[in-house]
């Protein structure tokens, strides 16, 4: 029996999303249910080509920064995955471009804002409901009861946004990656008490569309760490900061990465 | 003679910017020039009171989320400083109000982020060439050379985001201070080598319009402790994030708010 029966992951016609869905339909962890949403999935002829090797992999349309989108395609989750709940929602949508101090514009940062903070925060809420039904079926916080990963970014740590850790210069994408780690801090105060775990995951630099040709991770090596990571999350990870080798990028408290659990760790 | 020409303050039409104008204009320590700017100063009798006792405050409009407004002020401000250039700018016009999980709405949340975020960024860069001016004149970094102050708030602190320290749910108000502190990490970054000192700043919880009646401080304690940090003001406050008492409430690095200056201390 799987450790959990379904995950929804979005932004999935390319890069890191589609990876998630090709290595977990060929997993041995993999959920019975895999919802896979696109802006346009129909254009993703890679996502369309999965769908016929694995049954349990539901493609369905989600625009994350529209309302409307997301109320239809939480109504066409619920008649998925019914009364079982939905044990894992992964916000892996995201835009991203360089924006210096020279070039960036007002339209730039509320776009980035629009998609990759506000959007994760109204998905979740979204899809809340079935993440309590999960919840109330198990204990402890993990994939087998209910979690909600938002995909985010070393480039959104203030901590580290010094020396040669500023070298990449993107007022845009740092301060929406920023702004995400604090919806996780929320979400994490807020959801607690339901047992949902929530916490922040940094993929790595990667070579997508998004990461361009000459970032140090392959996709595979990325979302094979990822996987493992997922895999083994629980209560001590809830509100943490992650990379995709499970190393803390902020001990919220004690900044010790090597040590401690990454979440609300009070050393 | 005084440590610096000339301030530039945001938002003074009430609370804390008002109170800081006044202040300033009754200190010992005060510039030259105070230049106070408000979406509306006409319908600010005390601000306008506060400009017939002190001959070297100019009242002026700027609407802080319009960028011909951003275009005009500076050069209304360029007219009054001249070729001395502008030594603080001080970015403190921001909304605020609580937004829960139930209640918060994707257009506060844009809101929060037009105003709090990406105004101040804005106003920034629209004020760089006469800070990078005043910045050329002497050493060192503070008030008597150049400063960019973002006045956020503990709020936005992802760190302190827990336990009693999450009692406050403002998801809006939050995420728009977390990245207002990711703004002033990119801001240290671009311009340490033009020696302008940029920093974030927590004014502590006051009995404003804002903060309510019952917060902690009253408006004068405040401004006070802020007049007391601003004035003590050096390179090693460098891209940090003080409170009003000078406390740090993220040191970046090592954590330690008692021993350490909250810059980028690699402790």
């Amino acid at each position: 029996m799987s450790l959990w029966k379904s995950v929804l992951i979005t932004g999935c016609s390319r890069g890191i999303g589609l990876q998630l869905v090709k290595e977990l339909a060929n997993s041995n962890g993999r959920p019975a249910t895999i919802i896979a949403t696109a802006r346009n999935p129909a254009a993703s002829t890679a996502l369309q080509d999965l769908s016929k090797t694995y049954a349990g992999l539901h493609i369905i349309t989600l625009d994350v920064s529209s309302e409307k989108s997301i109320s239809s395609a939480s109504e066409e989750v619920l008649s998925i995955v019914g009364s079982a709940g939905l044990n894992c929602l992964i916000n892996n949508a995201a835009i991203g471009f360089p924006t210096n101090i020279s070039n960036v514009t007002p339209e730039a940062m509320m776009a980035n804002f629009q998609v990759n903070t506000v959007a994760p925060l109204f998905v979740t809420k979204a899809f809340m409901p079935l993440l309590q039904t999960a919840a109330t079926r198990s204990s402890g916080m993990g994939l087998h009861r209910a979690a909600v990963i938002n995909m985010s970014s070393v480039l959104g740590s203030i901590t580290l946004n010094f020396g040669d850790g500023a070298n990449f210069r993107s007022y845009a994408y740092r301060t929406s990656k920023a702004a995400l780690n604090m919806v996780t801090r929320c979400l994490a105060a807020d959801l607690e008490s339901s047992g949902i775990l929530c916490m922040s995951l940094h993929p790595g630099w990667v070579r997508t569309d998004m990461g361009g040709p000459y970032a140090d991770l392959t996709v595979e090596e990325s979302v094979s760490g990822i996987l493992s990571v997922l895999f083994s999350l629980n209560e001590q990870n809830h509100g943490g900061f992650l990379d995709y080798r499970g190393e803390n990028l902020q001990c919220f408290a004690c900044l010790d990465a090597h040590t401690c659990s990454g979440g609300f760790c009070e050393e």
